[in-house]
């Protein structure tokens, strides 16, 4: 594990290779970027996704526009991280992920055109390994919430794919049946795009985790009639007070578990929680085509002319967190004081 | 309106011509039916739909039993009723529709076989032409809850196709339309069968009320950042205690009302009440086809086999609802006291 990489640099051809997540579960292509404009689109278009897995791209991204540059290579490298930070604006780690690019950059201070550009490469490896382990961390901090029998709601996909290797909440699922639990998913389809029925399946049935499809409606159903231990979810912002933006439909999962006295947890590595956000209404929810909604795999599923309002994201209040599971532990509320602590930990 | 009718007698074959709701809003077909046997399929495979037009469409399956009886005519009609009465086990309708039939018939006693099958037939003519009537005494009484301008979310379909005509929960904001007031509509699009987003888009685009398709995971996000004066549904069945089932994703629906204080109404006709079931959990919740969930109009989106769980309706506990609009008026909590009165009424 895992057979398909969803991010890979490839030496030879100077270009970074990506797993087409679109196409998934049907289809297993390939997308090789060898511009930063060709690793804008695969950002914008989905073909990579998931927030760790969209940080190491928009770092190989700056790879590729030292490499490429013509003249000055730190300009190109300035200009590519300028471009690329606004190309989805939910997900934190494409801000943070170029950030610490540059940091490391900047504490390196390369001396020529040729070391900048090793230097950078070398920076996006190395965030790219620093994920992997980061999410085994997360995976560690959760263990201790999975009983010998654990039964839970997982929404959208943060497996494998979604980061460079392990992921996040399906890294937790994943650790703990390694480590001989029993795990049973009940995997929240994730309209409209549809990331749990197309990739968290695929991605269970590759673990051998025993899992079932629900329509994302289902899940209060599912808490009170099917019993679950808990919901647990990966999420694109952590705000400094808790609050977490994350795929459309997590607040709706959130508030049912609420209801049903079912725990609530939020897998986050700790790129992911953004000082800088006071709260969740400080975070943007980008919208998306509408055609994502009104039909699908291209045929149309309403009447012509149909408006849609096709929000990517939303944002679960703090209040609705039974936890938050970092690297570093797991923090419980208040978030405010837990959180600012762990940073400076 | 309706331009088209969900269920239409034809005399002159003596089959019940029903709007096949399975093709809509691509295709406009229609599916004669002329034994109980086609009449069962198209209930169960959801041609007909709706827990008013179910009702009805029973009740013409059992003039065609009585029409097409070889021998003893009451023997076939009591048999019709057996086998229509289990075709689809959560909407009450259909068995309410059913035993109407069967006590209008045993009233009238009519005393020959020709005379028993022209009451059979004039008797499903009657439930039609009740059930408009009903629709439209549903919609007035819930005109005081629609102000000038008012913004609703409504989940699954409940207009003119789900009924003989007008709807439920579709039928008080046309009534509200035709009246002068504002209404604007979130449709939820209602996994896994898409009634929202395929029916509901359909009908409001017809009467001209201007609406967005949103994702179900997605209510609790518009109630909260977009402003929702209440949320609508219709009903499968009402128990005695005021639980309701319906559609998979009201009772979640109708969690994100209550966390956000938005009210949440149910449009039910009587016959949707039924006093001989005391709560939710003594109600049947049907399981349909794991491919309504795991392909889009046959196109599988999941890896090949993958489990589902893909229960049709859920139950939403009588706490969470604000009113229940019947044809006697809105009827608020308690609902054990109200209901019963009402149905003494």
């Amino acid at each position: 594990m895992p057979v398909f990489k969803s991010i890979e640099w490839l030496d030879e051809q100077q270009c970074v290779r990506l797993l087409d997540q679109k196409v998934l579960p049907h289809d297993e292509l390939y997308v090789d970027c060898s511009s930063v404009d060709e690793v804008a689109r695969a950002i914008d278009d989905m073909t990579v996704r998931g927030a760790p897995a969209i940080g190491v791209a928009a770092a190989y991204g700056l790879a590729i526009a030292a490499i490429r540059a013509a003249g000055d290579v730190a300009a190109a490298v300035a200009s590519a991280a300028d471009s690329l930070r606004t190309v989805r604006p939910t997900a934190v780690n494409l801000m943070w992920a170029i950030d610490e690019a540059q940091r490391r950059i900047a504490a390196r201070s390369p001396p020529s055109d040729e070391s900048y550009r090793q230097a950078v490469l070398a920076i996006a490896h190395e965030l790219a390994e620093e994920d992997v382990a980061t999410n085994l961390a997360i995976a560690d901090a959760a263990a201790q919430l999975f009983g010998d029998r654990t039964s839970v709601i997982h929404h959208c996909n943060t497996g494998s794919i979604a980061t460079i290797d392990y992921g996040t909440a399906l890294g937790t699922i994943r650790l703990a049946t390694e480590r001989g639990k029993s795990v049973f998913v009940y995997v929240g389809e994730t309209r409209p795009r549809l990331q749990g029925a197309r990739l968290t399946c695929w991605d269970l049935q590759k673990l051998g985790v025993p899992h079932r499809l629900i329509v994302d409606g289902a899940s209060g159903h599912v808490m009170r009639d099917k019993g679950v231990d808990f919901c647990i979810v990966g999420c694109d912002r952590v705000a400094a007070n808790g609050d977490v933006a994350n795929k459309i439909g997590t607040f709706n999962l959130a508030i049912a578990a609420k209801y049903n006295n079912v725990p609530f947890y939020v897998a986050a590595p700790m790129s992911t929680i953004d000082r800088s956000t006071p709260s969740g209404a400080d975070i943007e929810i980008e919208e998306r085509d509408a055609d994502e909604v009104g039909a699908i795999d291209g045929q149309p599923v309403t009447p012509p002319g149909i408006d849609v309002y096709n929000p990517a994201f939303d944002v679960t209040p703090a209040e609705l967190i039974t936890g938050i599971i970092t690297e570093k532990g797991i923090v419980r509320p208040p978030y405010s004081r837990n959180l600012s602590e762990l940073w400076d930990s």
